[in-house]
């Protein structure tokens, strides 16, 4: 048989693998009954069943050629418009030559990638971050540099210096990313007072900003407001800011519909770039999706989704103290998905994952959103997809799995 | 305003757009009247619309949530299994390992520039091949080398003299792509005589071929049989085929749904790339085409689609004749979307496209297929898309733009 590796381009030899992903498989592939906490899934029961299948039904008559046949690259003409008023509702103003549609926010980080990232570049990342970021600017051949987060955010101080330090090392350094409503995995909200000063920081540094925002719409209103979820990008004065969102917390994931929102020049290279990659979007999909939108269902669906999940986090946060009383701790998520969990000292997340299985339950291990070699003390345990009732199973089997897990004292 | 240009990434610098993309773009932003032979879309009215708003409508019900969850990247598992049916229909056994789904043909070829083309190789194609093709390899920095045609697919002894002259010249040559069936842009059928040959070859010069084979289940029957359009693939004893399909020309283009089949530790490695570039295929999409398999849609659309693309390419044929008489000439299509046409000695294809802009027809200018330079006296036309009517008025277009273009005696 023929042997491959002297095929592979270094790219092919050198690919990172998204742990979520990962994860994916092991759910897939194990059988019984698994309880995750793992996956960053949206929970079905809350997606518009009803109104996808009216929608398609009316789309799918035939009367329109158009629903499955090749569209433009940078997405369907009316959804692109319909975009512009879910970015005029977040504060942001931007004309058709500011937004394109991409398959999912992945495929943004992928153009972002490729089209904004040399090999041997810098890129400046949170400490933690999300993992599908990771692997797509890694398999750039970049260098990332993590920040350290507080509760309200990125670490100025720190991402200044590291940024200083970076460049007098002779490294180019051009991109910061992040999460700032409800990081994945974090669950942090980044405060205004530090929006802003990111925003005046990138001005002054000459730097680009990735604002990756899959979850602003999902804020729990007994902690959080709007108004703190307002993107970056809503004051961008000088084009600083490549806006990333998505359909697929709100509407559904298994669309693959996502958008950018950036200077025109950017949306201009990113369009060509993805001609290449894969044409364009599902057409269908983009279709349902912008129907959905003009009809009024992604509006409904905001409010009866914030209460969904925040009852899952209250749910989560009540059984992991009544399970572990003060031995976890953790800042609490004021929305999105995900609740980063510190284990009692000595304890780390990868031999305690190992017992986890064992018992039945999985969550992703801290580590994998480190890139300074951090986050062995860390899980991120998403509360968005089980049931209440799994929760408390869920935490159950944790605890016991911890209880088994090689303890501080048993370390020499 | 901030400037762009030095936050570009090498390859943000050199993206290569594919020439089709911008035609449509044409096509999308002008208004009133024009017949396009550019494009190479199915027609419409040939989509199964019935059976899509019937399968969707059941998907939709809502009973199963994982019809718009997250996914695989490598794909909907039962839609992997009915695809290995589908390449066993064509000759080719395969097992879960060496399949995954992509988002087009497209994403396919995406991930063979990614992962199997190193920059400054040199990766062969055929005098004229598809820009889709040209566009994403060159992404990949390669230099293209290009092999001429004869009217039954690919001259295997300058095949090999390119092949063996550039690896004495120091160059990496890992690839060869090809369209062996009813080739995009030149219709092209390579015989059955030269696959052989070609598997032979490629073992002995350490190749690997993708091949490219989006059209052959739209074999016309009163000049081809489906035996003749067997895959390489199907007699790939070693490994050296990674092959393409799609299921855009016989279902739908909107769907995004296409598939890769290769030796395993290709795909393992392409799965892996995916994950960061999109995480995966539309779900609904994925289970759309699922379900239109196991119902017989798939296999129902063949006969019929056969029968719509060789009326309209004898219409062409017929029209070309009575508008050009033997001023144009072209081997006879014997299969696929695409009539590639001689200009008259003299004549040359830009010239000759504006000219058609300005009476409303337009085609695709033979250069852009090109990667040697040559096809300045070619055009593509082609019949999928416009009906009978259309292909006339358009014919009769072409006649008066050609009869208004710069002629030889024109030129100095």
């Amino acid at each position: 048989m023929t042997s491959y590796d002297g095929f592979l381009s270094p790219l092919g030899r050198n690919l990172h693998e998204s742990v979520l992903r990962k994860m994916g498989q092991v759910i897939a592939s194990r059988t019984g009954d698994l309880i995750s906490f793992a996956a960053g899934y949206p929970d079905p029961t809350g997606f518009p069943w009803d109104d996808f299948r009216a929608i398609s039904s009316e789309l799918l008559s035939g009367k329109d050629g158009s629903v499955l046949q090749y569209g433009p690259t940078r997405g369907y003409r009316p959804l692109l418009e319909s975009i512009l008023g879910v970015l005029d509702a977040r504060g942001i103003t931007a004309d058709l030559s500011q937004v394109m549609t991409t398959s999912g926010s992945q495929q943004g980080l992928d153009l972002t990638a490729r089209v904004l990232i040399a090999p041997g570049d810098v890129v400046l990342v949170e400490v933690p971050t999300y993992t599908g970021a990771i692997a797509a600017f890694r398999n750039a051949q970049c260098r990332l540099v993590g920040v350290k987060q507080d509760a309200d955010g990125i670490n100025i101080e720190e991402l200044d210096a590291v940024c200083l330090r970076e460049r007098a090392g002779g490294s180019r350094v051009n991109l910061l990313y992040l999460v700032p409503n409800f990081q994945n995995p974090a669950g942090i909200l980044l405060s205004r007072e530090k929006r802003a000063r990111l925003l005046e920081w990138a001005e002054r540094r000459n730097v680009l900003i990735i604002e990756d925002d899959p979850y602003g719409d999902l804020y729990f209103e007994d902690v959080a407001t709007a108004g703190e979820t307002r993107p970056l990008k809503a004051d961008d004065r000088n084009g600083r800011v490549i806006y990333l969102s998505t359909f697929s917390k709100t509407l559904a994931p298994g669309f693959r519909v996502a958008w950018v929102a950036a200077p025109a020049p950017i949306v201009e290279r990113f369009d060509t770039a993805k001609q290449s990659m894969d044409l364009m979007c599902g057409i269908l999909d983009q279709r349902v999706v912008h129907e959905s939108i003009v009809r009024g269902v992604l509006a409904r669906q905001a409010a009866p989704l914030r209460e969904l999940y925040r009852k899952r986090r209250d749910v989560m946060e009540q059984t992991l103290r009544e399970q572990f009383g003060d031995r976890l701790t953790w800042i609490q998520p004021r929305g999105g998905f995900f609740l980063w969990a510190k284990l009692p000292d000595g304890y780390e997340c990868e031999p305690l994952l190992a017992k986890a299985m064992e018992q039945g339950v999985i969550f992703v291990i801290g580590s994998a959103f480190c890139v300074d070699g951090s986050g062995h003390d860390r899980m991120r345990l998403s509360f968005s997809w089980p049931t209440a009732d799994q929760i408390h199973e869920g935490a159950r089997r944790l605890a016991a799995a911890m209880a088994s897990a090689p303890t501080p004292a048993g370390r020499t």
